[in-house]
């Protein structure tokens, strides 16, 4: 199978809203008038972000789902998108079920595949996605405000714990191992993009972000970015992580019991949670609950923005917890 | 150096036109009224569209040159791109000069660099790119017309002959290295996206491709998409190849002369050409000539669109040329 035969029949479909999708030299897309366009780009790379035997399905899933989560981080509504996609080799055995989980997720958002590239390489996937929103409502990192509410959709740390399951740091115990790590692989493996959350938020969040490296990194860039700092409850956290709730028994990589403190980790640094993490003013609280009622996405308030810079983490009784966790970095 | 500071140091300038740049979930475009936005996506890979050793500086240029190749061919004013990298490791001294290649000719071009991402792994440069055109007026590859002429821009096959030099397979004479393989690298490492000449082809060209793989091939894209078939002048196509002039005594494999059928090759199916291939009606070669020297760029007449499918070679007796040259694939 040639290049274009692989595009020909992986990645071809009649175009639906765009103006020219697959096979000219580029694609066109017309926002709406008055719309703006937001655009994300993730590359994924094998050993970096999955393990080489993942299933395509899922990756195919996760690759469109991670850029899709930063549409949803900007309260944009999906388009389009293109891929770019470097193979060892033609393998249809891995190329039908890699199509098939991506235009799965990719038509439950209504977002075209419009173009992109196929070449031989070490594999690598490049997704540029695509989105529209109304001139001046997208959600930014740079807008918090000093005594607006911390929030995050949904739940913390699962996929972290498939991971370190899958790498072998982490021993579940039998009885409760396919219950634990199944749906928390299905977090690591399969994540959902927070768009219809997104989207609700419009007009209500002051700044988002999703939550990619680890929840304490991600509040990191919005506090740069708006010039203020955050306390943060671990309390709260801690309880975010779904998994927790099979903990008893859970051994570490020295066959001790897994901490507070370990999953607390995987709470506030855990990584790969594609969660939205968000603010708004105590105002509008119940506006909040309105919005992730509409959009069937859970929240939980975490924290509120401080005027002090700098990041502070607090138990329920108001006492300082020592900050030892830190984000994923790719070069670190 | 982390992740953050090596988008910070290389890769973060202030954005110019766009919403909104490098720094958040997404970036911003706000295409003007009445413009579609022409989006193209090219991925290389260490080894197989560059040797590992290629100067950093030029490898920046040449990444973004071939996407903006492909907005050229659609007739787009070049906007905005995103870059995704993956890099074995951070290296400064391989960093700084490449971000120098891909900003000249960014600003060359008024291109800004929106967003992207950056991880670890084996090299992998994917740049998506932007441009606007006028609503119905891209130029496709679906719009040749029976009796259009064909033409190509600049020249064609030094690109491989470089290629080929650099890989041993051909001995140039000592005499004439220099003067021969300056210019021909030249061609493959930093090749002209032939923008002006793209606008200036809006409303007179029927259709246009980018030379990205070989002429031939390129060329059997717009003649099924266009359901029509051409007539190619080989003795035109072989006066093409700039390098011919320094051919006297250049050896191939086997240490033999180099044939003109070789040359023919080279010019026909070279691949790496980036230029651009269009077709025009009889009636426009005024026009076409007018637009070339608008853009400074030379154009040659190499054929005609047939109504007869299929791809003929002639020489200029008018005699068939058998066609043996294949154009390239990458996974062929």
């Amino acid at each position: 199978m040639g290049e274009f035969d692989l595009i020909a029949r992986y990645f071809t479909r009649p175009t639906r809203r765009v103006a020219l999708g697959v096979g000219d030299d580029c694609a066109l897309l017309q926002p709406a008038p008055g719309m703006q366009l937001a655009i994300s780009s993730d590359m994924l790379v094998e050993g970096r972000h999955f393990f080489p035997d993942v299933d395509p399905f899922t990756l195919g899933h996760k690759a469109l789902a991670v850029n899709l989560s930063d549409l949803a981080a900007c309260g944009a509504r999906p388009l389009a998108f293109t891929l770019a996609l470097a193979l060892p080799r033609t393998d249809a055995a891995w190329l039908e079920p890699f199509s098939r989980g991506l235009f799965s997720l990719a038509d439950a958002h209504d977002c075209e595949l419009v173009g992109g590239d196929t070449t031989q390489g070490p594999l690598n996937i490049c997704i540029t996605v695509f989105g529209e929103v109304p001139r001046g409502q997208a959600l930014l990192r740079s807008g918090a405000q000093v005594g607006d509410d911390i929030y995050v959709s949904g739940t913390l740390g699962d996929a972290r714990l498939a991971l370190e399951a899958m790498r072998g740091t982490v021993a579940l115990p039998a009885d409760v191992s396919a219950d634990l790590l199944a749906p928390a692989r299905q977090r690591l493996e399969q994540p959902t993009p927070r768009i219809a959350l997104g989207l609700a938020l419009r007009g209500i969040a002051t700044a988002a972000i999703d939550v990619s490296d680890g929840l304490l990194g991600d509040l990191g860039h919005i506090l740069k970015q708006s010039s203020v700092g955050a306390t943060v409850d671990t309390d709260i956290a801690i309880t975010l992580v779904a998994s927790r709730a099979y903990d008893s028994g859970a051994k570490g990589l020295f066959g001790t019991e897994i901490t507070p403190n370990q999953w607390l980790g995987w709470a506030l640094a855990g990584g790969d949670d594609y969660e939205l993490l968000f603010t708004a003013p105590a105002s509008a609280r119940e506006t909040v609950a309105a919005a992730a009622r509409a959009s069937q996405t859970p929240v939980t308030r975490i924290g509120q923005i401080d005027r002090a810079r700098g990041l502070r983490l607090v138990n329920g009784q108001g006492q300082a917890v020592p900050n030892i966790y830190t984000s994923f970095d790719h070069f670190a």
